[in-house]
């Protein structure tokens, strides 16, 4: 009877976020270690589509990194990096659209069918999906087919969302010559919540949120605003990969997304966890 | 981290449930002891708007025994029964009417309002919503104003639903004569059940479900079936107050209803238990 | 062949008035001496689904006065007034709302329905229809659960009328801590009036519209706007039962109402006459 | 007081009528006597406003003899009849044609939007409304472009009278080799009422409906059912121009109009007095 | 080959015309020379059958000059003209109704049915389409009931053209007296263009546009704006029967209308051609 | 002027076909040699871009041989034949994916966006657009992940394509088990079009259409119907890779595919001159 007790609890905790959340749209950005191991992309999906199931609107973006690189190997092309951006020649990118679009992407939107959700792989070439352009560096350094987002087609996802498909997004977006494009999958998670004016943008990464000292995980912060993750950026708290999601969320909250999360993808069930329980097990970056 | 874990898999668990009953009626009659005490009152209203929250399209028929018995006692108004069945003259009828429709019926409602969900208090003369005859007697006994469902307005209850209101019905019945009829409450659940093909319909009782024997709470019968159901009625096993509950079950599964249930509703949260935990609390009875 | 001319007649001369009042929302404040009388009763009801049925949208809201004075005096309770308002305790108000919402409300709308109209019988504490508070009283008098309107759910009553129900409302109000509040009839017939910017709300009373000599009937006023009832109001001619009624058609006024009438509802028919005919029966109030 | 009364009754007694026919079709022939005085004409098509107005579906078919003659006559283009059907040849198609629905048609039309109606003037030439072949006729005479209807467009009537327009439809008919016929005014509203399934159909004629003597007012029978009718058409008490009218009755009930009714259209307000009073003022046919 | 790769270049070259004017309004005076032409005007209405058929709204206004003079000629009524404009006493205006409305406009209607289009022919006086007011004259001549445009009534346009209906447009125009007006066909099709803020205003002339030298077709202007226009007109180049067109024009460019044109209509398909060529055939007319 | 009289009759020519094929499907399966050349490919995307201009949903099914032999080349995967089917073990399959889904799909889909069309490119493992099986060979050979279809989603397609998306599909299919399938183009093309009940499938391919005598060009085949086929069949007239796809063209016929086209893709425009013509280019096969 104890144990009846506690499911009812669950379910009664979540009770108010499930209420809340109806019909809200939600972008996941997927990547990083959860990726690589099966069991907790599953964990991750089965969260998906519960969120779809319970009425809101997921809308995954992932990435591809490691995938990517194998193939690259396979083929002998060498990956090169400027400030931790993967310089993309021609060559490279169709690689990279091959594998983003063509293979990460389809298996993720035939799992969530698997578990019984509608999910659907597109890229920013479809139906001029994401819009882009060459990604400005400020150095002068030329990354090559590395875009950066201009315009997101709000129509089709909407369209798909209200019909309780998930749109699986892979990062690659396009122009009205019709070049191609690799960007960053944290962008264009943050640009493609900004445009539906998302209740929710969250990065699923490799640590438990972000940290006062990133190498202890007890300093972990639950609650964090604009101001005070500014602050920590000047202090050189965060930086590294954690900065292109930081400004992400910033960007996104200034462009109408109300929170954003950004939770660690190595526990089991992180996004049923930090949405539908009181104390959530991430950071929660708000105005 | 365990905590969590379990909650992970109670909302994991509820999932398939979730998503197979989306957009179904399931009709709940809620009466007996359940309804003398608030705070049990309080966890199956919570229930309740739970599986409104969640897509689902409740219905609350309702009794109200008691509290009719003590303003009968008020009144002077000496309540009478044949074969469990009140005996309903004139006066008395008033009084239920004003009991069931005003009272009991209202403060239901209201409670589901103040838990986030549109309940709306109805009875049998709301736009013809149960139209209902004399009860004819088997043995020639008179019942007065006792009467039987004849029709039930379905569009009403449709209008209402889709519009994601909780209809919570009295008992009672009119006819083009305007006469009001008094009428048993688990028949009403049952009708209503029936007239919508709804996909479940709950009988919230004193006990754990239908028993082998009937007085030891460890022969509860998980799952039954009909012929089951008429062979412990031939061996005297289901008998009394009971009675219309079995009958109303198979009724209702003879008329569309797909699955029935007949829950303890002195569970705390009885009805989210039963239809979200793989094991279930009740008895199941199906075709 | 004269009947005939003259039938022919009354229909062409209703003509223009349906036609303009077509789609339109009427709220009918319904009580006094007209609901003591069965045949008067059965008249405005036949008045009420004849708008319904060419097309206008008529809500209902009654009072009830006498028989809830009969059942306090039958259960023991004593009646309490300051000011002309019923002072409510709780055992009082339990009463109230048995009496107005389980008993003369639901034989209103049954009534309705008798007629072919869809009668649906509400109060305040449906799905938040009225939501209110504390009566403040000027002179610091407590006036137990005496309560004032806040809101309306115009919602509901959109739904509902929008689907050729014709909603009956008790004067009862709530809040969220879930108390009940005992509210003015004709001051909610004027909030309901109000929030729904109805084109016509009518006062239905025990004499044929505002006089400037109360005493004599022939000094009937037909038309009547904001600036002269202040001046009645402040001579003292217009007081007592008749101040909420005239405070509501000027609030109402105020708020977006076209039109508000004050009828004799001793007369039979009232509504038709004031309507469809071009002298009309009452006094009407504008702007 | 007396007349108020009066008044209330008449209004009273129309509730059931209006709400019967409450988004029904009723189709109107009207031609003959009433259609030359200007009073008669203006009575009517209030009638038919009136209709409209109270949320039925009224169409208009109209004729238009002795205007066309006027014409014929002016133009010095002699008119011919054979067994009562105008021989209609080419020069006379076209001046029938330009006075049905050029002159007669719109005339119509605009009178029915002074009144505030939107009538809207059609032949059967547009958008295909009445599709037709030549008439066939018994004994080898050849009519002209004399037809007889072969389909009748209700799509563009459906259109029409759901958005409130009240088609006005000169009897004019054409095929897929483009040329055009003069019909039978009594046909084409016989045909147009059972391609619709019209609820009524109506003609409006120069006497009081049909008569067991044709030539004493006072055997006027109010009520006829089809094998009635064969009866009086074998006996030879209907004849001559009350023919296509019977014929009509009878196809059209045949084909799913449910009534029929043959009025004298020089009483004031045959329409409203004929639909809205218990005791009526034609013949009315039914099966 | 060589053929069928120039049917593929005209398909390919009409495409992005095509593709623009999907489900814009184009409104199309029709008149002149190209109306006494049978093989001529089959052409345009194929054309204006087309447009319809990939989706544009076309809408015909036509005159009918020679047809009315004759039939006035017929009935020996003289015709008057005074600045251009025919003189119409009531008689003249029941004939030019009678040709106009009943003649003319529905042969276009039927012509449009016979190539598989829904041509339905009306005039100012269904349902008020075309509200108009006696013309008021700069120098005090009495022009009689010739009129001019007050308001159209846009909804019927709307209706009609939403369900793929083509509306041929007599130029007759009525007010709230009834008086029954003459407009010119130029006129109308201009204030038809501007009410419904049309993509497209197209005249059909006997010429190929503007001509710089109104005597040399080699000077035809293919574009032209609004203040070359009144230089023109200034100067003298553009006269006569020229005016109510380009005046036409700019009105309704004022108005909203987004480009009009001028078109010879005795070339075969001009609107085609004009419509979906990069080069056209007439004079553009723009801001 | 005989330039334009040619273009206006090339228009006009098109006119029946544009206005029979308005909101009809048109399944086309794209591969072989026209894919190959950047020409052809832009020709055939335009074509396919205006069928959806002028109102039409066409829906693209491509293969992609040359390509995936070339990368499994790099990467040193050799491709094997079972009678004329890839034999594709789990690691070809992945590179098949790859490049079918990830490389070519979608860069026929951002050409169609380039033309202004809305291409989305998908494939079978996409919402379970195509559920499939492993194929089961006659003769007991083992062709590894080759599939065949058992269901196509056309909820999705419909969705889409009801929203003028042009779905670019890849043919590869997915079962319950979360296996991949390399499905034959023609094949999916024709299932595609048999779920749909398609209008028209066309197989764009690299000669004319079918021929009497395979080797001569002049004996291509206008019109061709299944018993026809069945003995060119026999014949051995047809055979090699013109099986599938006439065995898709009988197949989709006895689905309810009204017609279907076999083409040659090395033509310019061969869609529009084959559908918009009276002559067509190619060979239609109809039951």
């Amino acid at each position: 009877m104890k144990e009846f007790i506690e499911k009812a609890h669950t379910l009664v905790e979540a009770l108010p976020y499930i209420q809340k959340l109806y019909g809200k749209t939600v972008v996941i950005k997927y990547g990083g270690a959860a990726m690589l191991d099966e069991n907790l992309t599953e964990k991750i999906l089965q969260d998906i589509t519960l969120l779809s199931v319970v009425g809101m609107k997921p809308i995954v973006v992932h990435g591809g990194g490691k995938d990517i690189n194998k193939m690259l190997d396979k083929l002998e092309i060498e990956p090169k990096f400027i400030d931790g951006l993967r310089v993309t020649d021609e060559e490279t990118m169709s690689v990279v659209q091959m594998m983003l679009a063509g293979s990460i992407n389809k298996d993720i939107a035939a799992k969530l069918c698997g578990l019984g959700a509608k999910g659907i792989g597109l890229c920013g070439k479809d139906a001029n999906l994401i819009k882009a352009k060459k990604l400005e560096s400020k150095n002068g350094a030329d990354y090559g087919c590395v875009g950066q987002v201009t315009e997101v087609n709000t129509k089709l996802l909407n369209l798909l969302t209200s019909d309780e498909y998930i749109p699986v997004i892979a990062p690659i977006g396009t122009d009205d010559e019709g070049n191609t494009y690799n960007i960053n999958a944290d962008t264009v998670a943050a640009e493609v919540a900004a445009a539906l004016a998302s209740e929710k943008l969250i990065f699923l990464t490799d640590i438990d949120g972000i940290r006062s000292d990133p190498k202890d995980p007890e300093t972990r912060i639950h609650a964090i605003n604009e101001q005070e993750i500014k602050d920590l950026i000047k202090s050189g708290v965060i930086d590294g990969g954690m900065l292109p999601k930081v400004d992400g969320c910033i960007k996104a909250l200034d462009s109408g997304v109300n929170r954003t999360h950004i939770l660690n993808g190595v526990i089991e069930h992180p996004i049923l966890l930090e949405i539908f329980t009181d104390s959530g097990i991430g950071t929660m970056v708000c105005k």
